[in-house]
C-alpha cells in the first residue's frame, strides 16, 4: 500500500492506547485534542480534476467536536457530483468524502458521548438528541444542526483544515473523510462496536443505509408487497436489500442497462424491466400490467424528476407510495396531475438518509448485519489504498463498481 | 311547501308500509321493484341554467340496484361545478345531486343488504365489499366499481331515467338525488338508523364526511398538533371539525374573505390568516413564523394547484403532511421542487371522500354525531323545499351558505 505514516505519530499512537486524561479532568468539559495534526489528505483542488494527495493541517477539535483518525472511507456518487460541480454549492479547495469509519483521536470540550479510542462512523445527518426533531420518532431532520451542503463545520461554519501554506480547505457534508484525520461534530458521530469490519460498517454512513432505510423507515414496506425500483445502482440495490428484509415478495428492477440485472438478483430483485426496450410503451404501462394495477411502493433512485412522475404512475391506486430517493440537479421540478393525486389515493414522499435517525436506527442496521440478515459484503466490489483514490472515482463513474472502499492504511 | 305528490302514489305508499313480498320470494334473488315510477325531478337541461322541475320516469332497479325515495338532499359545490360544465365530463340532460338520504322503495335482484323501508344514504364512492381495495383497510377506492364521473349506472353505464318523451336523462356520480326517486347501486348504499335526522345524515354523503375524513383518516391528525386549512368553505370547515375531533391544539384558517373568520370559530378554527392582506409576504412565511417552522398538517380545500404548492411550503420539515382535498379543473398540475420533497421529509397525499370507506367509516361518523361529538347542525345554514332548489344554487354561489338542505316534501 506504501502509505506514508501520518506526520504526527505521537498523536496517532495516542489513539491505540486510549488516554486516561479524560478521567483526570473535569467531567463534560475535558478537551483532549490540543495540538494540530499534520497528515495526508486527498484534496479536490479543481472541479472534476484528480484529487491531489497532499499534506494538510487538521486543527484540534473545538467544543462538541471530535477528531477522528479515518480507518477507511468509501466512495458515494454524491462525492462525484460535488467533485464535478463548478458552481456553488461546489467549492474548492475541498476535502470530499462522507462514507467512513474511524477511531476517535481526541475530543473537544463538552464531548461525553465518545472518548479517545472509540470506533465511530461519521454521518452527514446530525442527531443532536435535543431538538424537537431528534426527540421525535417522526423526523430524522435535526433542526438544531440542519442538513446543508455548507463548506464549514455545522455549528460555526469555520474550517478545521488548512494546507501547508495556511490556506483554508473546505469541509464537505460535515464529514470530509478523504483525509487521514478529520474533525466532525459530536452530533454527526455514532459510536459502534469495533469488532464490526470497518469496510462494512462504513457503508452505513450514507449510501447503503439510505437505500435500506428508504424501504424500511420511509416507505415501511409491508410483508408480501410489490416494490418497483428505478435505477439499479448501489442506492437502488440497497432499496432492494431493504425491501427483501421487509419481506417484499416481488421486487422489480428498472434500468436502462441490462448488464445490471444479473448482479441485482443477489440483492433480492426478482424481475427486471429494461426501460430502453419497451417500444411504444411507458414503463408505467408495463409495471401496471405485470402487477395487475401497480406496485405498492415505487422508488426513484436515479435522480431524474421525470422518472419520479413515471414512478408515481407505476404506483397502485388506493395505497401506492412513491418515494423520492435520487438527487436531481438543483432547481428540478416534480410535476403531478392534480386529479391523479386527488383521485388515486397515492402518496409522494422524500427520503433523506432513508428516513433513518442516525443514532437510534443505524445501530439496528448494524445489528441486522451482525445477525447476518443485512448483507453488506455484496456491496463492496472494490478496495484500494488511499494513494489510489482517483481509481475509485474512475471505477464508480464507469459503472464498474457498487462501493469501492479506500483504506487509509492496510 | 306546495310539493305535488309523486305521480305514482301506490309505489310511494308501499315505502311507508314495507312490502312482505321479500319474505315470500326466493332469498337473495328477490326483485321488489318491477314497475316504473313517474315522479318529479329537477333536471339540468342546459349547463348553468336553472334546473327544470319536470316529470320523469324512473325504471325499476336491476340486479344489485336499489330504488330510493329521496327524503332530502343537500347541495355540494361539485353539483355546481358540473352544472356549469359545458364540455365533457359535463353532459345534459342530467339529474345532478349526490348528497342525500332516502328510504328504499324497492330492490333489484341479488340485493340482500337492504330491503324496502330501510333508511339509507347513497354515497358516490362504491364499497363493493369484495375487491382487494374494499377488503383492505388501506384503500377507499373500490376497484370493482371505481369512482368515475360517468353519465350512467356504475355496472352497465345505462340510465334508469327517461323524460316523458322517452328520452334518456343522465345520472351523476352514481347518485342523482335531485329527484323524488332515484336508482343507486347497492355498492353505493349505506343503511343507517332511521332515528337520525335526515337533514343531518345527508351531509355525510359527501362534503362534511370528506372534510372530517381528510383530517381523521387521510392525515390521521395527532392530538396536540397544528393544522393549517386553505379555504374556509364547508369542506375546509369540515376539515376543522375533524381536526378538532382529533385533538388538534391549533387550527389556522386561511381565506381571502375575512367575513368567514367569525363563523369559522364555531368549527374549532383558532387563528386566521387573510391571504389578501399580507403585503409582500407569502402565506407560507406567515404560517412558518406563527408556528415556528410550519404546521404539522396543511389541507388545500379550495381546489387551486398553486395553493397546494403554498400549503406544501407551510408544512413543517421532518413530518409535515400536505393533503389535497380541493378539486381543481381537469388538467391542473401540481409542482414541487425536487429538493424540497427530498430534503424536507414532507409527504403529499390526496384525499378522495376523506379516505373514508363508505360502509365501515361512515357509521363511525354517525355514531360520533349521535354521541354529540361530531357537530353536524352548524353546517346546515339553509333549508328549502324542492321547488326552490334553484335558490339553493344561488345561495351557495353567493357564498351565503355552507349547506342548504332541499326537502322533497316537508
Amino acid at each position: 500500500m506504501n502509505l506514508r505514516p501520518p506526520l504526527t505519530r505521537s498523536q496517532d499512537d495516542a489513539v491505540s492506547s486510549p488516554s486516561f486524561q479524560i478521567s483526570l479532568m473535569d467531567e463534560s468539559s475535558a478537551a483532549t485534542g490540543v495540538q494540530s495534526i499534520r497528515c495526508r489528505a486527498a484534496v479536490c483542488r479543481r472541479p472534476g480534476e484528480p484529487l491531489v494527495i497532499e499534506e494538510i493541517i487538521v486543527a484540534p477539535p473545538r467544543a462538541r467536536e471530535v477528531r477522528i483518525r479515518i480507518t477507511c472511507t468509501s466512495l458515494c456518487l454524491s462525492d462525484i457530483t460535488f467533485w464535478k460541480l463548478k458552481d456553488p454549492p461546489g467549492i474548492v479547495p475541498r476535502i470530499l468524502g462522507h462514507e467512513a469509519i474511524g477511531v476517535v483521536e481526541s475530543v473537544g470540550k463538552d464531548v461525553n458521548e465518545v472518548k479517545e479510542g472509540d470506533t465511530v462512523i461519521p454521518i452527514f445527518m446530525a442527531d443532536c438528541g435535543e431538538c424537537a426533531d431528534c426527540l421525535s420518532v417522526k423526523s430524522n431532520l435535526c433542526s438544531k444542526l440542519p442538513f446543508k451542503i455548507a463548506p464549514g463545520m455545522p455549528r460555526c461554519g469555520t474550517s478545521r483544515f488548512t494546507d501547508i501554506n495556511g490556506d483554508v480547505l473546505h469541509h464537505f457534508l460535515s464529514v470530509s473523510s478523504f483525509t487521514e484525520y478529520t474533525v466532525v461534530d459530536i452530533a454527526n458521530v455514532l459510536k459502534i462496536d469495533p469488532a464490526i469490519p470497518p469496510n462494512r460498517a462504513c457503508l452505513l454512513s450514507c449510501g447503503v443505509a439510505t437505500g435500506v432505510g428508504a424501504a424500511w423507515k420511509t416507505a415501511n414496506v409491508e410483508n408480501g408487497s410489490t416494490v418497483a425500483i428505478f435505477g439499479l445502482g448501489s442506492i437502488g440495490l440497497a432499496v432492494a436489500e431493504g425491501a427483501r428484509l421487509c419481506g417484499a415478495s416481488r421486487i422489480i428492477g428498472i434500468d436502462i442497462n441490462p448488464d445490471k440485472f444479473e448482479a441485482a438478483k443477489k440483492f433480492g430483485v426478482t424481475e427486471f424491466v429494461n426501460s430502453r426496450s419497451l417500444g411504444d410503451k411507458h414503463v408505467s404501462q408495463v409495471i401496471n400490467e405485470m402487477t395487475d394495477g401497480g406496485a405498492d411502493y415505487c422508488f426513484e433512485c436515479v435522480g431524474m424528476a421525470s422518472l419520479v412522475q413515471e414512478a408515481f404512475a407505476c404506483c397502485r391506486k388506493g395505497w401506492g407510495k412513491t418515494i423520492v430517493v435520487g438527487v436531481d440537479k438543483p432547481g428540478a421540478i416534480l410535476s403531478f396531475s392534480s386529479y391523479d393525486v386527488l383521485f388515486h389515493g397515492k402518496t409522494i414522499m422524500g427520503s433523506l438518509y432513508g428516513g433513518l435517525k442516525p443514532k437510534s436506527d443505524v445501530p439496528t442496521l448494524l445489528k441486522w448485519y451482525t445477525d447476518k440478515k443485512l448483507e453488506l459484503d455484496k456491496f463492496v466490489t472494490h478496495e484500494v489504498g488511499f494513494e489510489d483514490i482517483n481509481q475509485a472515482f474512475n471505477l464508480l463513474m464507469e459503472g464498474k463498481c457498487l462501493r469501492c472502499v479506500i483504506w487509509m492504511k492496510k
